[in-house]
C-alpha cells in the first residue's frame, strides 16, 4: 500500500533535480528555475579551491562562485546597541577571481540558452573521477548548430590547480566561432538579505595590484581591502591545432584577463582547448611570490596535461572509495545520495589542510563561509573512520587558533580557551551573542573530536604535541564557566545549547554532559602525558578539580515525566502552539521573534537528543526511549542538522523505519533542495550527518571511551547495508542484512596483508567479541520492542519513505 | 567622629560643582574641565523647548544643545545578525537650530575665555524665577575690560518661547563692541561612541526649506531628512537705545541667520538687547504654517517683553512651589538638591503635554532622548501628588501610541498592546532585544501609573476615556505572555526584569507581581466601567481569566534562605566575584560581557527590592527585611535608578541612616556628577526617585490599593522633614521631626477654604486616622529594631553622609 502524507516542504514536491545513478549526479535537460541549486550540487572542490557549478559561459547564473579556503574579507559588525565583548569584525568568504568563464560566439551570436534552441543539455558529475562533464547542442537564432563538450576538474593532487577541457564542434555546416576565456575579478554579488543564513554582501573587495599576460597566459594579482590578504590567480591555455589553426588574442586589464581564440570550424573537426587555472593566496607573502607560485603551478599542470590530471584524480578517488564506500542495497536513490555525501565530505576537506572547513564547504557563500561546531560534530566523525589524516588537519587548524581562543577567553573573563562559534580565520564573528558566543558547547565538540581521533588512530604524537593542549585549555574554560552550587553539584549557567530556539539557559544537559566528557578527557590525557601537561602549567590540584567538576556535574532530571529536561527550566515552559502554526511559517526563526521561541517548548534541532547520541553512555536504554519520544513531539527540524541525529537515535531506540525516513530527509536535503536554500551552497555537516545516520544509526556504532560497540538495525526497505570502519590502520567491515550482521576484520586496502592484523575487541549489543582477521563473525540482529510511538508536531512528520512499496 | 570610606566614584572626590544655596544653583568661577556637566545643570526647559546651559558666545562647549520635545530623526538600526521582529529604526533627539548664540567682539577681539583674563564669572539658576543669570568681567589680551550680564529663560507660560537679555558694558575706557546674534542649524555633533548610554551621531540631519529675514528678525525652516518633520525657528531683537545708537546688520543663509549690532560703548553706558526665540515643529503642518506660528509667537513675546516673561515665569513657579516644596532641615546641601530635583522634574514635564518626556528631559542627548519606564515608575509618582495634570499629559501620550503598541504586540505574536522599551514617537527603538523588547514590565509601569493617577485624583473621566483602555490592553498582553503550568500557577517565562544584569529569565518576581497588579486593576476597572469595557470587546470570561491569572500568579520563594529569588533561578547562580573586581571596572557593563553578568548573582539596580516598594502589599515585614539585606549584598548600583529605591526600602525596614546615604547619592548624582556622564544630560528619573526617597522613604508613604499609609522615619542628620501630598484636590501636610510626625489636612493653596475640605482616612503605621481640616494629628515615630545589618559588595557601599558631624 502506498501511503501518502502531506509534503512538509514545498520543494519536496518538485522531485529530484538529478537522475538516479550509482556513482554520480546526472542532469538531463536544463531547468532554469533550479540552476541556483544545481550550481551547488555540481560544484567542484578539493577543500582548497572551490568552483561553483556555473555554466562555462557564465550566464545564466544564480550565484557565480570561486572560493579559496581561508580567504576572506573582514568588515565591521554594526549593532543597534553595542555591548562589551560583542564581536567587532565579521569575516566573509570572497568570490575570488573567476577563471571558469569561457564564452562562445557562433557567427557573432553569443551562445546563450535564452536565445536560439538548446537541443541537448546534460551534465554528469562522476564521483569516481571527480570530473564534471557537460554536453550541449545548441542551435543559434540564425540556425547554426554547435556541440559543446566540456570537462572540468579541481585537482585533488595539485592543490592550487583546476582545469577545463573545452571542445566545440560545428554541426551540419561550417561556422566561425570565437572562444573568450576570461579571468575576471570583482564580479557583482547579490544584494543584502535579511535572512541571517546568507552571506554579507561586501561589494567589490579586491584591489588590483598586478596584471600580466603573455602568449595565452594571464596572471592577476589582487588584495582584499580590509583584511589585506593577497591573491594571485592565473590561467593558461593549450589549444589543439589538429583540425584548425585558430587566431589568438590576449588582453589584460586590472580586473580582467581575456584570451580569445577564433577559427572557422568544419563539421566533424572540433576545436579543442584546455584551460589551466592556478590560485595562490597568502596573508604574508608578497604579490611577486604569489605570481611566481601561480606560474609554477600552471607549468606543472600543463606538464601533467588534462589527461594526466584526470588520471591522478581517479587514482586519488579510487583510494578513497576503497576505505570509504557505504553500500545500501534496496534503495538506489538513497545509495546515490549517500555516495554524494561521501564525495562532498571529501571535496570539502581533502586539501583544506590547516584551514577551516566552512559549513558550506567551498560550494557557496552561505553563512559567510564560516566554520561552526558543524565541523567537529558532524563532518569529522565519519571522516575519523575513513580518512583520519583529514581530521588531524582540521584539529591542527583549531590548534593553530588557540592563541586567539585564549585571548577571547581572557576578554570574557574566563580561563583557558574559548573557540569561536563562527569564524574563518579564528576570531569570533558571531553578530548575535545569545546564539553565538553563548554556545560554548563548540569547545566540547572540539575536545571530543580530539578524543575520538586519538582513540581511532592511536596517534600519540598528535595527542602529545597538540591534542593535550586543546583538552587542557577547553577543560580550563569549563571549570571557569561553571561553579559548585550549595549542594556541591557543578553547574553551568547562562549558556546556549545546540537548540537555537532556546538560549541563555541554566544547565543545558547536552552542554553539561559534553563538559563532563571534556573535563575527564583532559584529566585522563594530562595524567597520561604528565610531562607535557606540566609544561602547560597543569598541576595535580587542577586535575583533581576537573575530576570533581566532572563527577559532580549537575544533570537535571524530571521525575514526573521520567525524562531529562533540555535545560533545568525547559519542561516548565509552555508548549509551542504547533496546531496554530501554518506550514508557511517554517522555519520559525524567519517568522517569529526569538523572544517567543526562547520562552516556549519548541526545538529547532536535537539538543537533548544529540546528548542521547554523543553521550549515550550517560543514559539508560529506557531514558533514551522516553526522552526521544518526548522531544520528537516538540522538534521542528528547522535546522539541516536535525534529521540525521534523529535518525541515529530513532534507530537506537528501535524506531528503525522512522530512522530511515530521517536518513532520507537528511540525504535529500541538498539533492531535493528540501530547505529551499540550496543556492547558498551544500549542507556539508548535514551530509556528514547522513553518513553518521548510516554508521551510527543503522550500524549502531559508538565509541564511548574508545570502546567499539555496534547495535545494528536494518529498515524494511533495505536488503543490505555495508560500511567500513577504519580503526588504527585496520578496517572493520560491517554488513547488515535482514536478521543478521557480519563483522570482519580486514586490511585497510583490499588485498592487504591480513596476517599482520591485530585482533580487535568489539561489542555486538552487550556481547564482547574478539575480531580476528579472516574470521568474520555473524550475529543475529537484536529484537526491538519500543514502548512509545513518537509523534512529531503537526505537519512536521518526515516524509514517509519507509512505507513506500518496494519496487 | 568623621568616618571616611573610600570614594566609590572618582568624580565624588572632586566635590560639588555649585555653591550651596537654598533656592538655586550658583557657579562661582569657571572650571573648564567641568563645563560638560554644568551645561546640563544649567539647562533651561519647559518640557517643550530645552536649551543646554551653553555659554552665550557658544564656546567653549562640551555639547551644544537645543531640543524640542518629540522632534527626532530616525535611522536604520544595524545588526551583526538580524532576527525577526528586531526594531527596524532608531530615533534620536535632534540638536535643532541654535538660537542661544550671541557672540561678542571687543575692539575686534572675540570674547573668548581662553584668551585674555576672565576676572569674574558666575552664574545663578534661580528655582523660583526659572531664570539663568550670568555675570562676567573679561579683559581682552589688549587690556580692554567689559562686563557682560545676561539673563536667559525658557517660558513656562509661552510654550514655544525663550528669551535672552544681554547687556555689555565697557569698563575703564570706551570700547567698540559688536554683538553677533546667531540662529544656526546643523551644528556639528560628537562622533560615535561605544557607550550604549550615549546618543547616535547622525550628522547633519536638517535640510533647509526656508530662510527669511527682515529688520532684526530671522526665521529658518528645516526638515529632517528621514523622519520628515518640519521645524521653524525664529529670532527677533529689541535693542535699548538709551545709551547708544548701534548699527545693525541682518544676514540670512540656509543654515544661518545673523543679526549684528555694533556700537562704541562709553563706560557706565551699557548696550542692552533682548533676544526673543520661538520654535514650532510638526509632522503634518506646512512650513508656511510653522513660519506664521513662529512670527506670531515672536510678536507675543515682544509684546510681553523680557520683564513680562520673567513675571509670568515667577507666578507659574510660585504656584508650583506652594504645592510641591519639600523641606529638609539640617542638611542645606541636601535641601538644595531636593529643590533642584523638584525644579528639574517640572522643567522636564511642564509643557511636554502629550509628548514623551525622555530620560534626560531636554537637558542633553543621552539615551538618544528616549523615554523608558523611567517616566511612569520614577518621574510620575512624585508628580502624581504635586501636579497630577502633568501625569495625565504623559498618560495621554501613552494612550495616543496605543495603535503602535497594538501593532507591535501583534508582530510579536501577542495580544493586547506592547509598549516600547525605548522610544520618542512610540515605535520600539531598542537595538538590543534581551534588555529592551523583553523588558515587558514597562507595560505594568504604565498601567500602574494609570491606577495611581486615578486613585490620587478621582479623575473618573480619564479613567473611562483613556485609562481603562490602557489597563485592558496591557492585561491582554500579560495574559498572552504567560501560561498556566501543570500545577495551575500562572507563569511568565523568558522576560527581563528591571535589573539589566540579568535577562530572559523565568518568573521574575517583580514582573509577575506587577503583572498581577495590572491584571487585577484591569478587571476592577472593567467591572467598574462595564459599558466602556464592553465596547473594548472585554467579556466576563476575559475578566474571569485575568482574575484567575492574577490569583494564581507564581511568585517563587526560597525556603532555605527565607527570601524571594529575583527570578526562579537567580539564587542558584554563582555570586559575582566582587572582591576580585577593581573599582575602575564599574559600571560593569562597560567592562564585562553580558554573558558573564547574566550568569551570576550581580544586580545593576533594584529589581526584587523594587518589588518590595511598589508591591509592598505582597510581602510581610520580615520578608522585606530579609530580602533587602540579601539583595544589598549583590547590588552594585550601576544604574542611577538604584540609590533612590534602596533609600525607600532601607527606610521602611529600619535602616534609616543607610536610607539617608542613598538619598544623598541619588540627590548628588547630577550635582556631583557621580556617574561621570553628566555631559549627556540630567538623570531626570533619578531626580524623581530622590523625591520618592523623601516622600516614600522617610515619609513612608504608600498608596497600595488607593489607601494612604505612612510609616515615617527621620535620619539622625535631619531635624525636620516636611512635604505635601496633593490628593483629590486637597493637601496633606506631613511634618516629621525626631520622635514624632504631624499630619494635617489643608487646602491646596495656602489660605484656601479649609471649611470645604473633605475628611481623609490615612494610616499611620497600622493605625487608621481620620484626618480633618484644622485638626493636625501628631503621632510618635515607630521604634525600629532591624535584625540584619545589610552590607554592600566590596567597594560599593554608599558614601557615608549620615555619619558626618552635624555642623
Amino acid at each position: 500500500m502506498h501511503e501518502t502524507t502531506p509534503a512538509t516542504h514545498a520543494a519536496q514536491t518538485q522531485g529530484p533535480i538529478v537522475d538516479i545513478e550509482p556513482w554520480g549526479l546526472r542532469e538531463t535537460g536544463l531547468d532554469l528555475g533550479r540552476i541556483a541549486v544545481s550550481e551547488s550540487l555540481f560544484a567542484l572542490s578539493n577543500g582548497h579551491l572551490g568552483l561553483r557549478g556555473n555554466f562555462d559561459e557564465g550566464e545564466p547564473r544564480a550565484q557565480s562562485g570561486t572560493y579559496l579556503s581561508g580567504f576572506f574579507e573582514s568588515y565591521p559588525l554594526s549593532y543597534g546597541e553595542r555591548g562589551f565583548g560583542f564581536a567587532e569584525d565579521g569575516q566573509s568568504v570572497v568570490n575570488v577571481t573567476d577563471g571558469k568563464l569561457i564564452r562562445l560566439l557562433v557567427e557573432d551570436e553569443p551562445f546563450d540558452v535564452h536565445r536560439g534552441w538548446l537541443e541537448q543539455h546534460d551534465r554528469f558529475l562522476d564521483f569516481r573521477t571527480g570530473v564534471l562533464e557537460r554536453n550541449v547542442v545548441w542551435r543559434s537564432q540564425a540556425g547554426r548548430a554547435v556541440r559543446v563538450t566540456t570537462k572540468r576538474l579541481v585537482s585533488f593532487t595539485q592543490r592550487s590547480v583546476a582545469a577545463i577541457l573545452y571542445e566545440v564542434e560545428a554541426l551540419e555546416q561550417p561556422s566561425r566561432v570565437a572562444l573568450q576565456s576570461n579571468l575576471l575579478a570583482n564580479q557583482p554579488q547579490d544584494s543584502e538579505s535579511a535572512d541571517p543564513r546568507k552571506a554579507a554582501a561586501l561589494g567589490q573587495v579586491l584591489e588590483s595590484e598586478l596584471s600580466t599576460g603573455h602568449d595565452l597566459r594571464v596572471v592577476l594579482g589582487h588584495r582584499t581591502r580590509r583584511s589585506g590578504l593577497a591573491l594571485a590567480a592565473g590561467m593558461d591555455h593549450v589549444v589543439d591545432r589538429t583540425h584548425c589553426d585558430p587566431k589568438e588574442l590576449t588582453q589584460v586589464d586590472d580586473d580582467l584577463g581575456r584570451v580569445t581564440i577564433s577559427t572557422l570550424l568544419e563539421p566533424g573537426k572540433p576545436l579543442r582547448m584546455v584551460k589551466f587555472l592556478a590560485y595562490h593566496w597568502s596573508g604574508r607573502q608578497s604579490m611577486d611570490w604569489l605570481r611566481d607560485q601561480v606560474d609554477a603551478s600552471l607549468e606543472n599542470a600543463i606538464g601533467a596535461g588534462f589527461d594526466g590530471l584526470v588520471k591522478s584524480q581517479r587514482r586519488y578517488l579510487d583510494r578513497y572509495w576503497r576505505v570509504a564506500d557505504f553500500q545500501l542495497d534496496g534503495d538506489p536513490e538513497l545509495q546515490q545520495a549517500v555516495r554524494f555525501a561521501k564525495f562532498q565530505l571529501l571535496q570539502a576537506s581533502a586539501r583544506a589542510e590547516t584551514r577551516a572547513v566552512g559549513a558550506k564547504g567551498l560550494t557557496g557563500s552561505g553563512y559567510d563561509g564560516h566554520a561552526f561546531w558543524d565541523t567537529e560534530s558532524f563532518m569529522l566523525p565519519p571522516l575519523t573512520y575513513a580518512k583520519p589524516d583529514l581530521v588531524r588537519d582540521q584539529l591542527m587548524w583549531r590548534s593553530r587558533t588557540l592563541p586567539l581562543a585564549r585571548e577571547r577567553a581572557q576578554q570574557l573573563g574566563l580561563r583557558g580557551a574559548a573557540f569561536p562559534w563562527r569564524t574563518i580565520h579564528g576570531e569570533e564573528c558571531s553578530g548575535y551573542w545569545p546564539a553565538g558566543l553563548a554556545a560554548f558547547h563548540v569547545n566540547a565538540s572540539i575536545a571530543h573530536a580530539v578524543v575520538r581521533y586519538v582513540a581511532a588512530t592511536g596517534d600519540d604524537g598528535f595527542a602529545r604535541s597538540h591534542g593535550l593542549e586543546i583538552l587542557v585549555e577547553t577543560a580550563r574554560l569549563w571549570e571557569s564557566l561553571g561553579h559548585h552550587g550549595p549542594d556541591g553539584t557543578f553547574r553551568i549557567d547562562g549558556v546556549t545549547g545546540p537548540d537555537e530556539y532556546t538560549a541563555l539557559v541554566d544547565n543545558n544537559v547536552y552542554t553539561n554532559l559534553m563538559a563532563q566528557l571534556n573535563l575527564d578527557a583532559a584529566a585522563d590525557a594530562a595524567e597520561r602525558d604528565n610531562d607535557v601537561a606540566h609544561a602547560l602549567g597543569v598541576t595535580d590540584d587542577e586535575i583533581a578539580r576537573w575530576r570533581v567538576a566532572a563527577s559532580t556535574m549537575f544533570v537535571p532530571f524530571d521525575e514526573r515525566l521520567g525524562i531529562h529536561p533540555q535545560d533545568q527550566d525547559f519542561l516548565t515552559h509552555e508548549r509551542w502552539d504547533f496546531d496554530g502554526t501554518p506550514p508557511e511559517h517554517y522555519p520559525l526563526l524567519l517568522n517569529y521573534p526569538y523572544l517567543q521561541l526562547y520562552r516556549k517548548q519548541v526545538v529547532k534541532q536535537p539538543d537533548l537528543v544529540m546528548a542521547l547520541f554523543v553521550r549515550g553512555d550517560a543514559f539508560t536504554a529506557e531514558e533514551k526511549e522516553r526522552n526521544f519520544a518526548y522531544y520528537e513531539g516538540v522538534t521542528v527540524r528547522d535546522s539541516s542538522l536535525s534529521a540525521c541525529v534523529q535518525a541515529i537515535v530513532a534507530a537506537e531506540v528501535g524506531h528503525v523505519d522512522l530512522a530511515y525516513d530521517y536518513l532520507a530527509e537528511g540525504a535529500f536535503t541538498d539533492l531535493h533542495d528540501l530547505k529551499g536554500d540550496g543556492a547558498e551552497g551544500l549542507h556539508i555537516a548535514s551530509l556528514g550527518g547522513v553518513l553518521g545516520a548510516v554508521m551510527f544509526g543503522f550500524g549502531g556504532f559508538r565509541d564511548h571511551g574508545g570502546e567499539l560497540r555496534f547495535r545494528p538495525r536494518i529498515p524494511a526497505a533495505l536488503t543490505r547495508i555495508q560500511f567500513p570502519i577504519v580503526h588504527c590502520g585496520q578496517r572493520i567491515r560491517v554488513v547488515i542484512e535482514p536478521g543478521k550482521v557480519t563483522y570482519a576484520l580486514t586490511a585497510l586496502e583490499d588485498g592487504g596483508d591480513e596476517a599482520a592484523l591485530r585482533p580487535v575487541t568489539i561489542h555486538h549489543e552487550d556481547e564482547a567479541i574478539e575480531l580476528v582477521a579472516g574470521e568474520p563473525v555473524e550475529r543475529p540482529l537484536a529484537e526491538l520492542h519500543p514502548t512509545f510511538v513518537p509523534t512529531q508536531p503537526a505537519g512536521r512528520a518526515p516524509h514517509r519513505r519507509a512505507l513506500r512499496p518496494l519496487s
